[in-house]
């Protein structure tokens, strides 16, 4: 046996693994961080006892939330990542060449600085030129905003603690006024077994304020159920719809441009939630 | 904290569940078997410590082992099911008003004497007249078998222990003997994170022997990684060239039409095990 | 791995054990019983998730609240026993041939019929023809009595659920009453390590109703920190003087004529507490 | 949940424990070596995956290890430990103002540097000018000395991996020929509920090369069943006739001139392994 961690995903249920040894560990000033070496997994950030990211998983996630609205969008120059203080999504974002700027807004500082040092095959990138990175509260930079950004990513941890507020229909509001007039956003929406409720509510208030909203899916190994899901807000385009020459050749390991439609394909009982 | 049960899925790497009591607990013949009833996922069967099914989702499993070969085929009347003996494959196959018979052969009697008792959500079907159960070894009973069959599901467990043979070249070529001209068999085929050679393997030996050969895949939130796939060999019938009007309705909870070709479309990685 | 039963003893300590099957689980008027079998300690009671006792480890605990007591007693013949619905320390009481009767007075008439249904070699002597049983409210059998018996055994949970008045100074007190004028009385009172203030309360509430306070330790592998202690209120004998022809031969595995005084040594940190 | 380390300490039952923190971990010329920073315990040595020793109740171990010898011999002035690289056992020697020299041998540096760093309450005194420290083999270096020391005391690791040399026969009659003509050792010999054969078997060996040879036990919460069994072989001075004047005050928090005596007074069933 030795030193595992174990992650109580319900009250009833989670997942185990070996650690080898945790390399920070750390209460910030909004959470508890933990990186941790596991055998499994490689390196891991956990935050408040939950599995935020990992080496050997990291890019489902990663890939997952850039790709569908960076492709869906017909020219993305300006983009926004709240949360995402672990580089991933930003590494994803600057492999396509029509992104100018990427601005990370992660109120943690620590992720950051702890995912530069422990996770530089996910952080690496938070140094181009073309990235911005703020320490900040999202939901005020959110706020703050208007009119400014083709694509926001919403990449935030559970709706517990430092992300409760992006979880509320005045932040899908805000995101709406961020975002250009034809601009689109995603955000992580939890997994349909264990948290029907929650998606349901997302779709409904995201419905009331933009025209096109959808759902999908894809399979994190590390996250509750290994089906994780994700929301798309968008205002003019449509992820169904785009139209072959928008897709353009991108290393992934994930994502392809026929998983792009086929992430939509809900098995029936998520399709339920969302109608 | 209390009474849980651990499966380690890898050396490193497992999921953790409470439960409320044991109901069953043996060694059979062939296998360790346990019922337990968890908290999470209620009745669960287990054998050689392994998670084999449970009440909450099996229908993912059931469903998509037994409809995406069953609405391939144009008129599936007779089926096998080797191994099983939950009764869940069968349950679904007979969802089907064209079977006219099932036939499900299960090496370990004890595996449907208990399921009958402790998950008669699933086992129920077992007694309809179309069913005939043979508690016999699946091997011998394909290689006795000439072509009878319309569509064979083979619902194993791991290739280690009783499920070793089932895993062979010698087996597939023993399944397309016993297929019709036209037949279609599905076997389970572990997860592309953990088994990727299995896969792999797999792939190549059913090529070698039917001329349409097919992977696809399902989120089953306790079997490992979540992501779980089946293998697809076909001597006549593409299950991703269904007509419309094929389809038709039946009750589910995973299955859809739509889901029917989605399933195919593999993340990235996954596909490049089957090129 | 496989099915574990994990007692968390404190917030971050605990023990694990590997359970083949639960006997019996049920939420009784007064707590949760579970009766399970171990592979390490056999069968085992489990009272809200605490060991209670176990076939291979319980004749420490039962031999020592019995036997310390009786051979001190000059002629013990009345005896009550509160708590202790397993049997285990009635079976050591009626080693003594002076004993005439052995009251029994447990709250929970459960946990007397799954310990005479599943751990018969401790609860088998619970139908002496000496032993009364009743179910009731030890503290308000305790309260009905005066000047009746000649040792009185209190084998209680943790000051927790049903047991938390078998605590208190009032409990004491009524013990006293319900002794006869040399009258003795023994109650389990947890361990040092973890809970030390409970021991040194415990030790000032006793000391101040019984001219005669003791503590004495033993083994126990299947509890808090393995060392257990015991506080005895007396009102007349000694137990650090009892004559050797005082003591008899009687079959025990853990209790000896030497331990007897031995068991009266406490480690330094342990006798601080009591001073 | 979280971080727990789990130590199997046999097949089916162990201890669990939460962990804050790794602190160093490292595969050794000789073994798995991790220090780790224990919710309950403080900081723990972990050698192989077994707890050795914890800042919380190492007390225990390293003044039983020490005081019952060192009590026993009337003047020990040149002493050895071997193993015991964490330096408690030293610190525990030099608290008899007799002493003049000690010397540690232990094969593994390691154990002693990270000690050292981060167990400082435990192995500050192996800087002391009367201590030798040298990284050797315990056996060699026994079996090249003769007629050297007053006390050995050996504080070794479970009889696997590097510590297997020193629960032989031919080791015990090494420290015989390395001790005095009054000499005395003591040896860490692992608990009577689990491993009851070696008990017996170095009692035996041990008897058959020194004319006194006793068992002493002590309540060690961290170890195997929380009782913990010192094997004596003396040549002259028994530890059971220690005449009171022989006794000096020393700070313990559990070693007293009252339980030197009483730790020798076994429990039935351990007394019938020395018989």
């Amino acid at each position: 046996m030795g030193l595992w961690f174990t992650e109580k995903q319900t009250d009833n249920f989670g997942i185990t693994m070996k650690v080898n040894q945790t390399l920070h560990t750390e209460q910030t000033e909004f959470q508890k961080l933990d990186m941790v070496e596991t055998e499994e997994w490689g390196n891991m950030l956990l935050l408040d006892g939950m599995v935020m990211t990992s080496v050997k998983d990291e890019f489902v996630y990663h890939e997952m939330v850039a790709h569908v609205p960076l492709f869906t969008h017909p020219n993305p120059e300006n983009i926004l990542v709240v949360g995402g203080g672990d580089g991933g999504v930003i590494r994803e974002v600057l492999k396509h060449p029509s992104v100018k700027k990427a601005t990370l807004v992660d109120i943690d500082g620590k992720v950051i600085e702890y995912s530069k040092k422990f996770l530089p095959e996910i952080a690496g990138k938070l140094d181009d030129p073309r990235v911005e990175v703020k320490v900040a509260d999202g939901f005020m930079h959110i706020a703050e905003s208007e009119n400014e950004y083709d694509v926001i990513m919403v990449d935030s941890t559970e709706p517990v603690g430092p992300a409760v507020n992006l979880f509320t229909r005045g932040f899908y509001a805000g995101i709406s006024k961020a975002l250009k007039e034809d601009g689109i956003f995603v955000a992580q929406s939890d997994n349909p077994w264990f948290k029907a409720d929650l998606i349901r509510n997302v779709q409904k208030d995201v419905k009331e304020i933009f025209p096109i909203t959808r759902l999908y899916i894809a399979n994190i190994p590390t996250y509750p159920s290994g089906m994780w899901a994700f929301t798309i807000g968008s205002k003019k385009h449509d992820p169904l719809e785009v139209s072959e020459d928008r897709f353009h050749d991108i290393e992934t390991k994930y994502y392809t441009k026929e998983l792009h439609k086929a992430a939509f394909v809900l098995p029936k009982f998520v399709g339920d939630l969302v109608k």
